[in-house]
């Protein structure tokens, strides 16, 4: 209940105030030195020891221009250096890999995906591929001046200490991520070989992605995310903060149940929503090849476009079944807002209906319809690969002089 | 991100320094100013003027012992008053009305449930129950030398600023409650006229009960709290705080769906849990009358003990039920436990193989098995009256010189 901490220490205390004046940076855009000295509770003479630190260690840059805004003589405006400092990116998805650089802003800098069936594909193979997109990443990084400090690894599975327990639709068990994927890095990029490799689950990343990035959660501090992928990954996020759950496997959503006695599901148990809903499911409620994968979706989006009645049903049943289990999940959790992420944000305008009807007729509290636009389409840009960047650039703002090394600055 | 609150000024941290001092004495049980300073990081005059403010006011007294536990001089124990400042609860459910008072240390001194038909009768007269019982409380806490500072009323339902929004098993829709029981209980008792009241849902109050006062909740962090009444209630706990949503309605598991097409529901949609583990869909299930509330309970627990297979079939499916919704809970949340609370517990052994059978088939983590012991019943101290009455509590050692006064020192 009571925080008792030892005292910090001077050094403590300025590593703290460097990660205040970089972030109060970050957050303002663009800021000069007495306009931080307000809004951090520093005086003038830290806050200018504090930049010039930044500035050296290449976090901070002087854009040139001059402020007057405000009282006393013009001051010189900072923002945070465009290069230097940045982190990659890494989603293994289970029909593509994509690859983020994000710098220091939050900007994605560099951006690659590449389709490749990763199924039934030994994980070893999987991770070098994903090491190969994520090498030529680094290249086009380094061509505009980033240096990624981290890379942070997502998978659509159980990820917890650096391995995935499981990710049954990619069909991994206990796989180590991090060390193989390093490896296979450093082996193409010699340059990188002390880069540190992080982990966690696809969805977690791309509800970060959303939180930091996303336009649709301007205002919003508590919000599902749910991707439709060939699984159905989910993620919580509560006054601004990922829910991980004691064992850091938080927000499974495609495995909450629609019918006990229903089909057999990956997962081991019978009728997850996955089976009603999940990609393959679609696909094949519309008469589609259920491993048609991103041209299937494709096609189906172009049907429903064009009214095919087998389409609409598909995509009508499947967002009966996910409001159904979203208005449990809102039910319980009472956030701002549910965002559609995945295939379910191309499909948003055939499903969301049928979502949102379930969701008004069953949220107890009456609230549903009254709020409008708490069902959204998750925002393109907001996907897994730029939230694991980001995760990288968090940890840069949390603790510059870590990084400073490493930025090579 | 960043907090940039204003300077604390010296009254401020005044006040902050007392709440820290009688936090750490509530949480130590006894303890010597000079263990205080340790813990609290202050030093010894600081602890010793603070401490003395304290005495003076009520809230710690000195036990008469002393300790020579430590390095120095023996010192005084402290310890929090056992008279003077009390928290009154009030739990207001379909059929019972329990009021609580608590002292400092968490000890309920003062417990009274009166049995009772709530459903039908107009608000304002369950109201006036209640407030009459809360008299008595007041009247048994004075001959203690106990002067509650607060009441905390509990309604199973939808409850916010002050008022019930609906409460679906008491028949209530838009109930004021504070302003009503607060007049109710002044006209019986003048001298608590300007008792401040306060309100919440009746499974928060009791989940915060659990996290405060269970024994089941030692080392456990976040959980799932479930409470089988004539509705099913729900609350979460992450890392220690009761999750409230972005509207305060949080928590309500009772209307996850188990069949869309399922029986019509009070709440106005089909198929909700309540209709299949709800008291009156296990007493229908066991041949009894649906309507016989605590004393119906009591005969299935009767006939479930000498093995009747009505009674065992009906707790068997209504744990199937509640198992196939827990699993999704956990799957979304991964607590550290469940705690069944309410008829749940008096039916836990029954309820709960078939609970733990599901979650076993169906957490995808695979984690359940693993990990003993994660289904629990709730301690049988841990009800709402007793965590409403633990709110006021918190209130008094999060802020003591706002309760001076009204404790009457």
């Amino acid at each position: 209940m009571i925080p008792l901490g030892p005292k910090a220490d001077k050094a403590t205390v300025r590593r703290h105030n460097l990660s205040l004046v970089l972030r109060t940076v970050h957050d303002a855009g663009e800021v000069t030195r007495a306009r931080i000295a307000t809004r951090a509770g520093l005086t003038r003479a830290a806050v200018s020891s504090l930049v010039e630190q930044l500035l050296e260690c290449g976090f901070l840059t002087e854009s040139g221009k001059t402020s007057s805004g405000q009282a006393g003589r013009p001051g010189t405006v900072l923002e945070v250096a465009r290069t230097g400092p940045a982190g990659l990116g890494v989603e293994i998805n289970v029909d593509y890999i994509a690859v983020c650089v994000v710098d220091l802003a939050g900007t994605d800098r560099v951006r690659l995906v590449e389709h490749a069936d990763n199924r039934g594909v030994p994980p070893s193979q999987v991770l070098t591929r994903a090491a190969r997109l994520a090498a030529r990443a680094l290249g086009s990084a380094a061509e505009q001046g980033l240096r990624p400090v981290g890379a942070h690894v997502a998978v659509p599975g159980l990820v917890t200490g650096g391995t995935v327990r499981q990710a049954p639709n990619l069909g991994w068990k206990r796989v180590a991520v991090e060390g193989p994927f390093a490896r296979a890095l450093s082996a193409l990029r010699p340059a990188h070989r002390a880069l540190p490799v992080s982990s966690d689950n696809e969805a977690n990343a791309a509800a970060l992605a959303e939180l930091w990035y996303g336009a649709g959660t301007e205002g919003v501090r508590s919000f599902l995310y749910v991707s439709g992928e060939i699984g159905i990954g989910g993620a919580l996020v509560l006054e601004g903060e990922l829910l991980r759950g004691a064992h850091g496997f938080a927000g499974e959503i495609g495995h909450m149940v629609v019918d006990p006695e229903g089909p057999q599901c990956r997962c081991g148990a019978r009728g997850c929503l996955e089976q009603y809903a999940g990609q393959a499911a679609l696909l094949k409620a519309a008469g589609l090849d259920t491993e048609a994968g991103a041209p299937g979706v494709a096609e189906l989006r172009r049907r429903a476009g064009r009214k095919d009645s087998a389409a609409l049903a598909a995509t009508e049943r499947a967002g009966r079944h996910l409001g159904v289990v979203l208005s449990g999940v809102v039910n319980l959790f009472d956030p701002d807002a549910v965002m559609l992420g995945g295939v379910y944000r191309e499909l948003a305008p055939w499903l969301a209906p049928a979502v949102d009807g379930e969701l008004a007729r069953r949220v107890v509290s009456g609230l549903w319809s009254e709020d409008r636009n708490r069902l959204r389409a998750a925002s393109p840009l907001g996907d897994a690969a730029r939230g694991a960047a980001g995760a990288v650039v968090r940890e840069v703002l949390a603790d510059p002089p870590a990084h400073a090394e490493r930025a090579g600055a």
